[in-house]
């Protein structure tokens, strides 16, 4: 019998008649003769409310007690779902993510997981049941309640898929699959059928809202093939597997992300030296700030500039850090913006064609788009620019690259 | 260094405001020099409302399923309370009932605590923490959670008082004591100093609402003195405790119970000979539901007539099983009767002091109440009559018996 694991999202399971839908949805996979495990989300809106709840009492609340508290907003829907399938006549139990055996490291508000004790869920699907279990969630090997991050259901859905060796993972979400970039910026864009996870984990990075790129780069490595699928249409989906010829055959590029969650920091005049970049990042990761793009070049008198990004939200910490690591080596200035968003054109096709980057950089130029950062990597290349411009900057290289056709 | 337990209901801890006043107070009592542990409920009507949800799914919800819901409720005040406390310069740590060891049986809803294993909590205050553990829940040994039942926060306190060999148990709660009868009814009543473990467990299994009988009975059994407490005013409240001489030499009466939740059940012309009491509430009692008060009487042919009160909210299913069970005996006919009242005197004095219940029955009778049942124990003489007639009959029994002098 084949193992399917289902993920459903907040606005999925929003009040208890979408969880009855979604129940049905479920219960249909089961009735084709699968396993099912199902991963929820807390109710849309709720995990906001808890926290706004803890930052009345600390603005900057952070550590093991918000765990505690958010981990609650999937335990709710766990329980009603459960009951709602036991309600339709379906065998089901829930789990939190303590219960299913999802331990993770002790980074809390943002753990990783470190391995599934699949032999719980196993037990429970033996037995006939539906297992629902708790996104997001998991538990340190002392017992503290962890949470992922947020979009951490994804990855937890991917993680229980690869522990149980699934057949698919069906992420279900308010889109019917990945497009070629936002509809909202570009009418334009379609529907990808098909993905590399390679790609998918470019495109998702950059902002691509559908999928947790840290879910994509698991599936990616363990070879799950993820579907991401429409909760309230019926479809087929985007299929995000690890390899794909028809992808790769057919479009130099698959998609153009773009990312408005990002802010930018430079640090002016620090000595060009080895070792210099990690003395500048080795603080920004002590604080568990992720950095996205770094830049960084020669300037006058053998000192360099350089320059990343960080998520908007680390972006004060991340600032007050430089300019405490500044003083060490004497570098000249410290400035940063927060209003920036990064653009990015992503596709396989991409290691095969050369002319992207040119044609890329003189379709901006023309619209009078103003670069201040780029990055470059085989299968992307990224641009930073004012967020001013982004409409009009996806929407020419969405027709320039022949996406709308 | 002693160790101190508090328990604060969900209406001292129903908003975040409220939640700072409570950790001013466990501060006071751990810059005492006291370890402190703090059992909390659920946030003032968010059980309800978790509860309600469920019941749209199934308005009988009732199971493993219910649980893993309703337990968010005190998950969510434990981690409020904890950032309270460490926002106010206190290092707190907050335990789910699962994390803190306490160890149930599996009748969910209804659970009952087998042990706690007490390391937990005393290594965090050995670590100079404050502990705030989430009352009404627990887990099985098999890791699934479970509830207490309602009231239940006060039956963790209790228990992790005596599992931690706590110097007091204090209970805080809306009210400043417990009283001779419910002073909405009598506006007479007046406060109990001191009280017997014994006369407090006949007034609160009786219907006085301010703490759970089986907090009361786990205190009794093992020496824990409980004192009831005001968590919006000062004042030194009710020490309920094992042996009380004070109380046994002043009073004979000290206090009138009621209770509105109870529903009769009558089952006439059953055989009377031994065993039957059994089969007659053993269906009863493997539906998990609580018999209180039992009576039979021989009527007319050798037939007895079998008379018990349930819960009202367990009223339907108590009848349901009760009518099947009456077949296996040939029974004459089951009635029922959910509008009454239990109205109960309570008080060690009674022991010695003959005639107070021909003097409570002769009191009832002038003021022309009905009595359908009566039943007596050596502290106790309570009757059920018609709910109409609350008001009046505690009001003249309050008179007659000196309670509000």
């Amino acid at each position: 019998m084949a193992i399917i694991v289902q993920k459903y999202g907040g606005t999925s399971i929003g009040t208890v008649d979408k969880i009855s839908l979604v129940a049905d949805k479920i219960i249909v996979e089961k009735n084709n003769g699968n396993d099912v495990v199902v991963v929820v989300s807390a109710m849309s809106g709720e995990t906001d409310k808890l926290h706004n709840l803890a930052k009345i009492i600390n603005p900057e609340v952070k550590g093991r007690e918000l765990d505690v508290l958010i981990s609650t907003g999937e335990q709710v829907t766990i329980s009603l779902l459960a009951l709602t399938l036991v309600e339709k006549g379906y065998d089901a139990i829930s789990l939190t993510g303590s219960q299913a055996g999802i331990i993770t490291n002790n980074v809390f508000n943002k753990a990783r997981i470190e391995s599934i004790n699949n032999s719980v869920i196993k037990n429970y699907l033996n037995s006939g049941k539906i297992v629902v279990v708790a996104g997001f969630q998991g538990v340190t090997e002392h017992g503290d309640i962890t949470t992922l991050g947020r979009g951490g259901s994804d990855t937890s859905a991917v993680a229980i898929s690869v522990a149980l060796d699934a057949k698919e993972c069906q992420i279900f979400t308010d889109v019917d699959g990945v497009y070629t970039t936002d509809p909202r910026i570009s009418p334009g864009a379609k529907k990808i059928d098909h993905i590399t996870s390679e790609e998918m984990l470019e495109l998702s990075s950059q902002g691509s809202k559908v999928l947790q790129p840290r879910a994509v780069e698991f599936a990616g490595k363990y070879d799950v093939g993820i579907r991401v699928l429409s909760t309230f249409e019926d479809g087929t989906g985007t299929l995000i597997s690890k390899d794909n010829k028809q992808v790769m055959e057919k479009a130099i590029i698959s998609g153009i992300a773009f990312n408005k969650d990002e802010a930018q920091l430079t640090i002016r005049g620090v000595p060009d030296q080895p070792g210099i970049a990690s003395l500048i990042l080795g603080p920004i990761a002590e604080r568990n700030i992720d950095v996205d793009m770094i830049v960084q070049n020669v300037g006058e008198d053998g000192l360099a500039n350089f320059t990343f990004t960080v998520p908007r939200n680390d972006y004060k910490e991340a600032k007050k850090s430089l300019l405490e690591s500044a003083k060490n080596f004497s570098a000249k200035k410290v400035i940063g913006n927060d209003k920036i968003v990064k653009i990015s054109m992503v596709g396989v096709g991409m290691r095969t064609h050369a002319g992207i980057a040119s044609k890329m950089f003189s379709v901006l130029a023309e619209n009078n788009i103003n670069i201040s950062m780029i990055s470059t990597s085989e299968i992307k290349i990224s641009i930073v620019t004012d967020e001013n411009n982004l409409d009009t900057a996806v929407n020419v290289l969405h027709k320039a690259f022949d996406l709308d056709k």
